[in-house]
């Protein structure tokens, strides 16, 4: 039923990405998705009332500005934004991103616009 | 609120674990917890009836043993156990894991046993 080639690879994930800030499921962890996303310029100010937000850090830097101070985060590292907590992601250089986030949770949260992505299947 | 020192080094926080198979935790996501484990040598076969369960390598290499094959991962790489499939993960030499499990969950699910162990909080 499950076999060595239903493990995933994140980078070889990752690198089937072509535009930073599509999101790309790897894979569910029941009723949540396990997304791979590219980082690269900055993304919008948002929040997602009904749920936390977890973020690691695969390859490069990841700046989560909060209103009150910067995260900087490092391979290797994460960080779980509470719920109702704004929050705006940038990257100056490209970096690489794993997210853990509700099936039916929209990306930029209450802010919309132009950065609104549905996810690719990986 | 949240500050730069929230973020969690992934790294730092396995080297604070001193026996293999004791899940550190060091974070929260919702209702689950975000676990980091080392492990060495074999677990036990067991499976979790009501969740799936999530584990990416962060160190080393990890065999998650199948009733019907093995799941090799290597650092960076992920797999996925199904609920309710037995599954048995071991490793030659240490390996360090991330592993994100809904705050109930005993970690030789099943089986109990002597390796049932109560996280630490990291």
């Amino acid at each position: 039923m499950r076999r060595m080639n239903d493990k995933i690879n994140l980078a070889e994930k990752v690198g089937l990405l072509e535009q930073p800030y599509v999101p790309g499921i790897v894979g569910h962890l029941n009723d949540y998705k396990i997304i791979v996303v590219k980082v690269q310029g900055e993304f919008v100010w948002h929040k997602h009332d009904d749920t936390d937000d977890f973020f690691l850090v695969l390859r490069g830097r990841l700046t989560i500005q909060l209103r009150d101070g910067d995260v900087e985060l490092s391979e290797g590292e994460m960080f779980v934004v509470p719920r109702g907590v704004e929050h705006c992601p940038k990257a100056d250089e490209e970096a690489h991103v794993l997210l853990i986030e509700p099936n039916d949770l929209v990306n930029t949260g209450d802010a919309g616009g132009d950065l609104t992505a549905e996810p690719v299947e990986l």
